[in-house]
């Protein structure tokens, strides 16, 4: 990338296939059906590892030594407390309507932090202190989202428990009890298989927020808002929707059809990238399975059914079920309501995003493309 | 824009000149020092109107006849007054430390009001929705800003006056005292000035955001982040520092040579994109000049003496004051605490970001660029 010109250059509408940036965090292959985080298979990461093996892993750029993981554990667990300026105004953020958006209550206690800790620019920051502040604003967030979920219900928010990992104590934080082994490794497999996902729209609004040397936080609220838009996607709970939404085997060939002719999305069907069967998808299905259980075997057939009728009407077009599909049944098997689908997502993606920030403030160059004037002749 | 390729394309760092959007809401001219919103000539706007007759241009893309500005007006008055739920948690925003950061505090007291109210996606909204909230966080955000200045120094926050305009309503606002007309009329040439200009990292980033169909809000804090980056500029306060420590015209020279030779940057000279003088800041030096007074005197002769050795020291890079120089001077002419100076900045470019995001909207395409791996040979 050594191009230097001074006159506008075309490229396709939404900078599609235009590289701003170099990586080594990862990559997706859109026709293999594959994606990785550093050099490894994200879903192997999530068959064998865990979340902060794999937290560590993008942090620091290779898989952490016994002694290595020991050490972040430990550095962790105090980071997972509410710091006491967040947790003041989180039950006036809680205590929103009925309208309530979790993510938005993310971010607002999130800034607080920022308002409050005044957390360095990128840029006035050696890298050992971008690191702290990029771990404490992922190891705080889970709290975040977890606390004001118990305040809507009217509980008290729950401490982070420093005898548990990151699954686990994600679904204690929720739910209120100590999460089974299978519920919290299934959990752990989606929270691994969605830390990251190549060039996705929030973790390209992180990194420009990053390239202009702001601090952490401020780069994470861009990239949370750029994530709650309809198109990014990532809502587990709609996939689930459209489950009871067709309620029976013998209902799904109608549903189908009816949607496709009202010209209506498919929840959980389709991606951008893939042009394969999604390997979250493929992973968490199989999840999903071992938990067992009615809700699986429908979903098994709906996903069958669905795939079979796309192929018919919509040929060529390659339509399997994405990572919402069964991320919303995974997620439901482990006790998780259903408000904190979307909120379990992002308390994934910011490891992923922060990652992301950390690399592009290595870079220090501002990302600044151009727009072209197009209006009525100016006047002069 | 109609190239269709599927393959990675290369372009500068930093998308230099690539051009991402058409856009009728204005453009720079680097190289005749000269800038406009819509059609209209950006400085003559700030001579001859009003801020609400910008923003109308702006958000209408038509200048107000006298019945539309009456209504405009009107329609402003009540939305500029606190919402309840911002209101109430703006004491505990305020309550933070010495290093308090204003434009977090304004991302919180913001990002508060779509949690708490659940502002439509852009993609789920139709115009007049989306205008509307385009209005309220514009309108809301200089009581916002103002409140927390107060409140910070231990005062009540104003209540918004429906008698005064923008300009005179924000130093009413910050300062507790109804402005002289000189002054109002002052800090209004400002405001019109720095509404908008080109396609800077903050307006960028929040039309990436607005692109994915999120909300006004999630795009607003996302600039509002980039805009807080040292790479973005807009931070009037540091030139008017740099007049303190100069102090006297006999200390200018030795002064300046010696930053030049610590590498150091001069804050409020030279520009990304401008070649010639600012515009901005030519008017700003006039309206300083109108206002008079000792400040105004050493502040136009630090500014030619420091043109003029660097033009010596840096042959050929134009070096010229820029936005900020001038705008700390007006600003403290006009009563504002230094404090307030990127605050009163914030307070005018929200009319900018959102007149982006309200345009984005209606492309309906997402932006979203390619990154290239470069780490190590991935294992499968």
């Amino acid at each position: 990338m050594s191009i230097t010109v001074d006159h506008p250059i075309e490229v396709p509408p939404g900078l599609r296939n235009v590289v701003v940036t170099e990586t080594e965090l990862g990559d997706v292959r859109g026709n293999e059906g594959f994606y990785h985080y550093r050099q490894y298979s994200a879903v192997e990461l999530a068959r064998s590892k865990t979340v902060e093996d794999v937290w560590f892993l993008l942090f620091e750029g290779r898989l952490p030594s016994d002694e290595e993981r020991a050490a972040f554990i430990a550095e962790l667990a105090p980071l997972r407390v509410l710091p006491p300026e967040v947790r003041e105004i989180l039950p006036a953020v809680a205590a929103a309507g009925p309208s309530f958006n979790p993510l938005a209550g993310l971010r607002t206690a999130l800034s607080m932090l920022t308002a409050a800790r005044a957390l360095p620019p990128l840029w006035d920051a050696d890298l050992a202190r971008r690191k702290a502040d990029a771990m404490l604003v992922c190891a705080v967030t889970p709290t975040i989202l977890a606390a004001l979920h118990r305040l809507r219900e009217g509980e008290e928010p729950l401490e982070p428990r420093a005898d548990l990992d990151a699954a686990a104590n994600w679904l204690y934080l929720v739910t209120g009890h100590e999460p089974e082994a299978a519920q919290a490794r299934a959990i752990e497999h989606y929270l691994i298989a969605t830390i990251d996902h190549g060039f996705n729209a929030s973790t390209f609004t992180a990194r420009v927020i990053a390239s202009t040397g702001a601090d952490v936080v401020s780069a994470v609220a861009g990239a949370i808002g750029a994530f709650s838009g309809p198109l990014h996607g990532g809502a587990p709970d709609r996939a689930l929707a459209s489950l009871d939404e067709i309620g029976t085997p013998d209902r799904i060939e109608g549903w189908v059809r009816q949607k496709v002719s009202d010209g209506d999305r498919i929840m959980g069907f389709g991606h951008a990238v893939y042009r394969t069967e999604d390997p979250r998808s493929v992973m968490l299905r199989e999840i999903a399975v071992g938990l067992g259980g009615e809700l699986v075997d429908f979903a098994t057939t709906v996903e069958r059914r669905i795939v079979e009728i796309l192929a018919e009407l919509k040929p060529g077009r390659h339509l399997y079920a994405n990572v919402e599909f069964y991320a919303g049944v995974v997620m439901e098997l482990c006790g998780l309501p259903r408000s904190m689908f979307t909120p379990t997502f992002a308390a994934s993606r910011i490891i992923g995003w922060t990652a992301n920030i950390l690399e592009q403030a290595t870079d220090g160059k501002l990302i600044r493309p151009a727009a072209r004037y197009v209006g009525p002749t100016v006047l002069r």
